[in-house]
C-alpha cells in the first residue's frame, strides 16, 4: 500500500473500531441481561439494546463505509488480513443494503412476533399457532434469495451467509455419507450387548462442588481466568467483549453432574479460541471464528473428543474423586462410559455425541425442501416426525419435543444449522492433522499437558481469527478439502471399544 | 405548545432518549468494571467508555441540540417540566460549549495523568508528587470560572454546576453556624462521663451473614429487588440504568459489623430515590436527582436519621440476633450506642455522623481559597493539618491521612464536596417535615412501617427527579428556605441523650 492508501487504511480502521466498542457495549447488555439483570429491567434493556443495534447497522451500511469499501477494492497491493478484512465487510455491506430498508424493518418486526409466537406455540405445544408465522419468515427468506442472488440451489445463498464457501451439493455429499454411517453405527449399537449403567452420573450434586470441578478443569484447558469468568444461566454460552475478555455460563443440574460439567467445557472450547485471536485483528471486523462451524469445532473438541475422551478422565479422575465421594467405588472405566451411552432421543440439545448430527441432518434437509418448494410449512410436523422415525428410530408424541423444540427459525435463522454438525466434521478432521503433528498426544492427554494442544489450535486455528474462510482454514490446516471421513472414523473406533461392536 | 411544538418536542424527547440510553449502556460498561470484569478486560473496556462518553458529548454539544434548544426557549407555553428541561439542558449545552474544544481535550488528558499521580502520591504519601497536577487544575477551573462567567465569588460557579442556586454567600452562613454548632457539641462529647463499648461489632462476621441482613433491611426499606440488586465492590456506590434498574453494592468488612450495614443503607436510599422517579422523565434529561445534595440527603436520611435510630432497630434487633447470636447477650441499648460512637477522626469516608459535616466543611473552605487565589496549593499540607487540628482537635500526620485522602481532586472535581454537607443538612430539614405529616412517625418506625415514610419520600421528592432545583425542591416541600438549624437540633437532642450531656 502507498501512504495514501495506509492513512485511509488507518482511518478505516479507527472507523471499525466504532463498530466493535458498540459490538462490545451492546454484547454486555445482553451478557448482564441474561445473567444479572432484575426482571423489570428488561423493556428498557431491549430500548438500549435496539439503539446500539441500529447505530450499528447504520456505520455498516454508511456512505462511508461504501467509500471506503470501494476505494480499497481499487488497491491491488493488499496483504491477505486486509484483503480478507474488505472482503468480509464488503459481504456484510452488500448482504444488508440489497435488501430495501422497508423489507428489512418489516422482517425485523415479524421475527420478533415470531419468536413471541414461538414461545406461546412452544408453551402450548401447538405447531399451528407458529406456522402462520414461519411460513411468513420462509417467504421472507426465499425473496431475500432473490435480492441477494444465488448460484445452483437457493438455499445456497443461505447457508453462505453463515459457512462460506458451503453449498448444497458439499453438503449432500458429506452429509449422506455421515448420515448412513451413523445410522449404520446405531444400529449395531442398538443390538449390543454392553448396556451402560448411567446412574452414577444421577445423584444431588451441589453447586458449589460443580462448579469448582468446572473451574479447575476449564484452568487447566487453557481458559484465562484473568481475561474471562464462568457464570450461570438459563442457557450456556460464550460471549467475548474483546479477546481479554471472554465469558461463558453454564447451567448447573442438581441431579445429574454432566450437563454442566459438558457445557463448561464446551464453552470454554469457544472461549479459548475467542481469548487467543491475535489481537492486531482488532479494526478489522476479522477478531472472530472462522465461521459459526469452525467455532463449533472448537467446542465440540474440547467437549467431546477430548472432554469424552479415556485420557482426559485418567488425568482429572483424582481431581474427581477428591471433590465428589460419590465416585469413591467408581472405576474409571464406568465413569467414562457413563459419559458415553448413546441412546436415540428426540431433543437435539439433550443429543449425545453419536446421535446429534442426525439432529441436525433433519433439519438441514427441511431447511432445503422449504426454500427449494419442496416442503410446505403446514406439513412440518408429519415431516420431521417421518425423518426421525427413520434416521433415529424414535418419533416425537407432541410438537414440543418435535418441530417445535428449537427456536432458531423463528428468530430468522434459517441456513445455521449446518454448521452444528459441520462443527464435528471439521473438530475431527483438525484432530487427525494434530495428531500427526503430536504422535504422542494420548500420552500428553493423560499426563495433563494440555498446552500442547492448546498451543497447536493456537497456533494454526485460533490466532487467524476470521482471516480464512472456513474451507480456506481446513486446507491450510489440514491440505485437505472437507470430509467426513475422520469423524466417522473417530466414531467407529470409538463406539466399537465402548459398545464390543 | 402548538402542534407543531408538541410535533417538535416528541422529536426532541427521542433525540434526548439517544443520549439516555447511551448513558444506561455507559453506566453499565461502569457497573460491570467495578463488580465482574476480569483484570485483562480493563484497557478494552476503557476505549469502550470512552467512545461511547465521546458519543454522548457530540449529541449534547450537536447543532441539533442547539437549534431545538433555541427553539423551546422561544415557545413561552412550556409546563413546568418541559421548562425545567429545557432550563437544564441549556445549563449543559452552554457548560460544554463555552470552554473551548482543545481546553477540553487538555483538561481532560490532564484529569486522567493526575489521577494516576495522584495514587502513586497516596500509595507513597507524598503530597509533592500530586501537587504540579493540581496546581494545573486549579489553573484549568480558574480558567473555566473566567470562560463560564460567574457572579459575585468565583467559587460559585463551580458550586452552581454540582448544587444550583447554592453560593458562598449562603454556604458561609450556613457552614459557620454548622461549624459552631459541631464543635461546641464535640467539646461536650469530648468531656462526657459516657464511654460507649464498640467491641460488640467488632468480631468474625460471615459475608453470607452479612449479606442476608443487608437484603433483609434494604427490602424492608422499599428497596425493590426486582428493579435492582445487590453485590459487593472495592467502593460501595449506586447506579441506575434506568429506573427499573438500580443496583447497589457494598463492602464485606469480617472484622466489624457496621461498615457494609451502613454502606447497604446509605446506598439503599439512593436506590429508592431512583426507583421512584416518574417514568414520564424518561427523554427529559430529568431522570436523575434534583440535585448531588439532594440525592444524598436520602442516603443520608436512611442511613443516619433512620438508620441509626433507636426506633429503627427497636424493630430490627430481633433479626439481627436470629441471624448473629454473637448478640445474644447484647441489649438493644448497647447495640444502638455502639453504632453512634463519636469521635474525631481523620478519614472523611469513616467519620460519624456528627464530624463527617465538618470534614466537608474544611474542603469547602480550602476549595473557595485555591478559587479565589487565598490558598496556594503548595500549602495545601500545612493549611489541611491546622484546619484538622482546629476543628476536630486532631491532626494528620502525614499526607495519606490528610490532603491526599481523597481524589475528587484529581479528577477535577472541585465544587463538588460541600454537596455531601448539605445532604445531611437537606434531609433533617426534610425530616422536621416529615414529622409534621406523619406525627406519629416513631411508632411507625418501630413497628417497621417504613412504607409510610417511604410513601412520603417519593409524593414529596422522588418522584419529581430534577424537575426542581434543590432549591426550589427545599421550599416546595418544607415551605422554608434552606437552614442547618434542624439538622443541628437534630444532632444535639440525639447526642445529649446518648452521651448524657
Amino acid at each position: 500500500m502507498n501512504n495514501e492508501a495506509q492513512n485511509k487504511m488507518k482511518e478505516f480502521k479507527e472507523y471499525i473500531n466504532k463498530i466493535e466498542y458498540l459490538n462490545s457495549a451492546a454484547s454486555l447488555l445482553y451478557w448482564d441481561m441474561s445473567v444479572n439483570m432484575p426482571k423489570k429491567g428488561v423493556e428498557y434493556r431491549g430500548k438500549v439494546l435496539g439503539h446500539l443495534t441500529a447505530e450499528i447497522y447504520k456505520l455498516e451500511t454508511s456512505d462511508t463505509m461504501k467509500e471506503y469499501l470501494e476505494y480499497f477494492s481499487k488497491i491491488d497491493d493488499l496483504d491477505e488480513v486486509h484483503k480478507s478484512m474488505i472482503k468480509s465487510l464488503k459481504k456484510n455491506y452488500e448482504l444488508s443494503k440489497k435488501i430495501p430498508e422497508e423489507k428489512f424493518k418489516e422482517y425485523t418486526i415479524l421475527t420478533t412476533q415470531a419468536e413471541a409466537a414461538w414461545e406461546d406455540a412452544y408453551a402450548k405445544s401447538d405447531f399451528s399457532l407458529f406456522q402462520p408465522y414461519l411460513e411468513k419468515i420462509v417467504a421472507f427468506n426465499k425473496e431475500f434469495v432473490e435480492y441477494w442472488g444465488y448460484k445452483g440451489n437457493k438455499y445456497n445463498t443461505l447457508l453462505d451467509k453463515f459457512e462460506e464457501g458451503i453449498t448444497v451439493d458439499k453438503l449432500d455429499n458429506i452429509f449422506s455419507e455421515l448420515r448412513e454411517a451413523l445410522v449404520k453405527l446405531l444400529d449395531k449399537i442398538k443390538n449390543s450387548n454392553v448396556k451402560i449403567d448411567e446412574s452414577i452420573f444421577k445423584n444431588n450434586f451441589s453447586k458449589e462442588k460443580q462448579e469448582q470441578l468446572s473451574k479447575l478443569i476449564l484452568e487447566k484447558m487453557g481458559y484465562d481466568f484473568e481475561a474471562g469468568r464462568l457464570d450461570e444461566s438459563i442457557h450456556p454460552f460464550t460471549i467475548g467483549f474483546n479477546r481479554k475478555d471472554v465469558r461463558i455460563t453454564t447451567n448447573y443440574c442438581d441431579k445429574d453432574l454432566r450437563p454442566a460439567l459438558f457445557s463448561s467445557i464446551h464453552e470454554g472450547g469457544h472461549a479459548i479460541y475467542d481469548q487467543d485471536i491475535s489481537e492486531e485483528l482488532y479494526g478489522t471486523g476479522l477478531g472472530d471464528g472462522a465461521s459459526m462451524g469452525v467455532h463449533e469445532s472448537q467446542s465440540r473438541f474440547y467437549e467431546n473428543i477430548l472432554g469424552r475422551s479415556k485420557e482426559f478422565w485418567t488425568y482429572f479422575y483424582t481431581e474427581v474423586k477428591k471433590i465428589f465421594q460419590e465416585f469413591k467405588d467408581v472405576s474409571l472405566e464406568d465413569f467414562y462410559r457413563g459419559m458415553n451411552v448413546v441412546e436415540p432421543s428426540l431433543i437435539r440439545v439433550d443429543a449425545d455425541e453419536l446421535t446429534y448430527s442426525l439432529h441436525v441432518i433433519i433439519r438441514y434437509e427441511i431447511e432445503k425442501g422449504l426454500i427449494n418448494g419442496d416442503i410446505e410449512v403446514e406439513n412440518l410436523p408429519e415431516v420431521w416426525n417421518a425423518k426421525y422415525k427413520e434416521y433415529l428410530g424414535i418419533e416425537p408424541s407432541n410438537d414440543k419435543e418435535g418441530v417445535l423444540q428449537d427456536n432458531h427459525w423463528a428468530g430468522g435463522m434459517i441456513g445455521y444449522f449446518p454448521s452444528y454438525a459441520l462443527g464435528n466434521i471439521y473438530g475431527a478432521q483438525f484432530f487427525n492433522k494434530m495428531k500427526q503433528d503430536i504422535p504422542d498426544i494420548f500420552k500428553q492427554i493423560e499426563k495433563g499437558n494440555f498446552e500442547v494442544i492448546h498451543e497447536w489450535l493456537k497456533e494454526n486455528i485460533h490466532k487467524y481469527g476470521a482471516v480464512y474462510t472456513p474451507s480456506e482454514l481446513i486446507k491450510k490446516v489440514t491440505g485437505e478439502e472437507l470430509t467426513a471421513k475422520y469423524f466417522i472414523e473417530y466414531l467407529n473406533n470409538k463406539y466399537s471399544k465402548i459398545y464390543n461392536l
